[in-house]
C-alpha cells in the first residue's frame, strides 16, 4: 500500500477547511488540523503539505522536515516571502476568486457616493427631505491600479455601467474593458484627470508608497481614492493630509499599514473618509476548499499547479 | 412662408430646456417659456406643442386652444388623466431614459444592504475595527414588479452581478435576464422566495395597493422591499407595521403617497427604512430635452412619435 500524503491545515478556522475537505474524499490524503503552530507537533514535523494561512505558516515553515507544497489560503502572501525563510517548496497562492466580492465592494462605494448616500442618510436622520440631485457613474472616469485576475474584474463590472476605465501596471496589459494601460513612468499621467482612482495592487517593494502627496495633490480636488488591495501602497499621514485640506474629495480605505488600525491613528478621525476593516472579500473554507481540492487533484495527477506563487515577484 | 410652429416651455426649470432646444436649431419652432400657468397669456393660448412637467400641464391644458401634441418631463404622468381633462391632442412620455440611473439606485441599496454599509458606518463612527463579513448578491434572489424598460434595464445589470431575478407582470413579458415572468394571479408565489423585490409600477387603478400586509406577510423575514415606482403601490401603514415587527428585513422607498412625506408620517421613525426622497432619477433637461427634440424631427417629418401614452392604459 502506498504511503498517506499528510496534510496539516494551520488555520484560526480549520475545521471549516477539514470539513470541506473530508468531505471532497480525497485519495491517499490524511488530514490533521491546528489553530496554532506547535512546534513539536508530528502533524507539523511529518507534513507533506500545509494549508493555511500565511501569519501561522511562516511560523510552521521551519519544523515541516518533509514539506512538499504550501497552499495559502489569503491572496496577501507577504510573511511568507520574509528574509531567512526557505522557499525550497511549491507555493501557491489564491487569485481569480476575489474579484467578484471585490468588484461588489468597489461598485457599493462609487454608487453610495454619486448618490449622496450617507448625506441623505443623515437628512433622514434630521427628518429633512433631501432632493439634492444624485450623479451618476456613466460617463465618470476611473483607473485601476494593478490589472491580475481582480483588477480585470472590477474593470468589467464597472465598465458595464458606462464608466470608463484606465489602468495602471507596471507592464502592458490589455482587457477589453480597458481604455489605455499606462506604465510606472506614466503615473502622473494616469492619475490626472480621474474621478476614481482604485488599487489592487500587492504588497511589493516597488509598490510601496507609491501613492504619496505628490500622487495624491496631482488627482483632481473631487476625486476619489478606494484602496482594497495592499496597505504598503499609500502613504497614510500624506492621505490624511490632503482629505484634510480638502485636495482630494474622499478615500475608502479597506486596508492598512498596520491592522486593526490604531485607536489613536489619524484615519479615524478624517473627513470624507469611509473605514472598512479588512472585510472587502474575507477568505472563506467556502471560497477557498475548492482550490486546494482541485490543485491536490493535479498534484496526484503530475500537472502543474493553479496559482503557483513566484517568490522572487511576490506574487 | 410657412406658419411656424409654437412651443411652450412649462416646467420650474423651463430655461434649461430653452437652452438646450434653441441650441438644436430646429426648423420652423418658436420657442416661449414660463414657470407657471398664465391662462391669459398668448403664449398658452396660441401654442400648438406643451413641452413640461404634468403637474403644470393639467392646468394648462383647458386654455391651449390650438394645442395637438403634449410632451411630458417626467415619467408619471398620472396628473394629466384626471377625470374631465381633455385627450384631444397626442401625449408623448419618457420611458427608456431613466432605466440606467433606476439601474444605479437599485444596484446602490443591494449591495449597501449587502455589505452592511450603515453597520460598518456606525463602528467606524464609534471607532470599532468590525470585520463582521460581508454577503455577496451572488446567487440572491431578486423579484421586480413592472417589466417596462426600467424593470429591465433593472434585471440586465443586476444580472451582471449573478443575481437570479424573476419578474412579475400583467401580461408575460419576455428578457434575456430574467428566469420567469410571474402573472398578477400569482402574486404570492411570485414574492414567497425572494431576498429583494423591486417595484416599478406605474400608477394606475390596478397597481394601487398591490402591496399589502397579505403580500408583506408572504415574504421572507429577511427580504428587503424597494419602491422606486410610485407611491400608490404601497400600504404603508402595513409596510411601518410589517417592518417594525420585522416581517420583513427592510425597505428602502423613493415614492410616497405624499410627497413630501409630512413630517409626522410613521416612515421617518421605522426601523431598518432608508428614505431617499423622490430622488432615484430626476428628471433633467439635460436627459429630457434630446427625446423632445428627436420628437420634433419625427414631428416635421410626418413620422409617428416616440413613447406615445395611451390614455386609457395609462402609460
Amino acid at each position: 500500500m502506498a504511503r498517506q500524503t499528510k496534510l496539516l491545515i494551520l488555520a484560526s478556522d480549520a475545521e471549516a477547511y477539514q470539513q470541506a475537505i473530508v468531505e471532497a474524499d480525497l485519495p491517499g490524503l490524511t488530514v490533521a488540523v491546528s489553530g496554532a503552530v506547535d512546534k513539536e507537533s508530528p502533524a507539523l514535523q511529518g507534513c507533506d503539505i500545509l494549508l493555511g494561512s500565511p501569519d501561522l505558516l511562516c511560523q510552521a515553515l521551519p519544523h515541516a522536515r518533509r514539506l512538499k507544497w504550501v497552499q495559502s489560503t489569503w491572496a496577501g502572501i507577504t510573511p511568507l516571502l520574509a528574509a531567512g525563510l526557505r522557499r525550497d517548496y511549491l507555493l501557491t497562492g489564491i487569485k481569480e476568486v476575489f474579484g467578484p466580492l471585490m468588484a461588489e465592494y468597489v461598485l457599493c462605494h462609487l454608487l453610495t457616493h454619486e448618490r449622496r448616500f450617507l448625506q441623505r442618510y443623515r437628512s433622514q436622520q434630521a427628518g429633512q427631505w433631501d432632493e439634492s440631485p444624485p450623479g451618476t457613474l456613466r460617463g465618470k472616469r476611473l483607473g485601476i491600479m494593478g490589472l491580475g485576475s481582480i483588477g480585470r474584474e472590477i474593470a468589467r463590472v464597472v465598465a458595464g455601467l458606462g464608466v470608463r476605465i484606465v489602468g495602471f501596471s507596471r507592464s502592458q496589459s490589455s482587457c477589453p474593458a480597458i481604455e489605455r494601460c499606462y506604465l510606472p513612468a506614466e503615473l502622473f499621467d494616469f492619475v490626472r484627470n480621474l474621478d476614481y482612482l482604485v488599487a489592487v495592487l500587492p504588497d511589493t517593494p516597488a509598490t510601496t508608497g507609491l501613492i504619496d502627496a505628490k500622487v495624491l495633490s496631482t488627482m483632481r480636488n473631487s476625486a476619489v481614492l478606494i484602496n482594497v488591495g495592499r496597505g504598503n501602497v499609500l502613504d497614510e499621514a500624506a492621505l490624511a493630509r490632503a482629505l484634510s485640506e480638502k485636495k482630494i474629495g474622499g478615500a475608502v480605505l479597506d486596508v492598512f499599514a498596520e491592522e486593526p488600525l490604531p485607536a489613536s491613528h489619524p484615519l479615524w478621525q478624517t473627513p470624507n473618509t469611509i473605514l472598512t476593516f479588512h472585510t472587502a472579500a474575507p477568505s472563506s473554507a467556502e471560497l477557498i476548499a475548492p482550490i486546494f481540492i482541485d490543485n491536490y487533484h493535479r498534484w496526484l495527477g503530475g500537472e502543474e499547479l493553479l496559482n503557483i506563487v513566484d517568490f522572487n515577484r511576490g506574487y
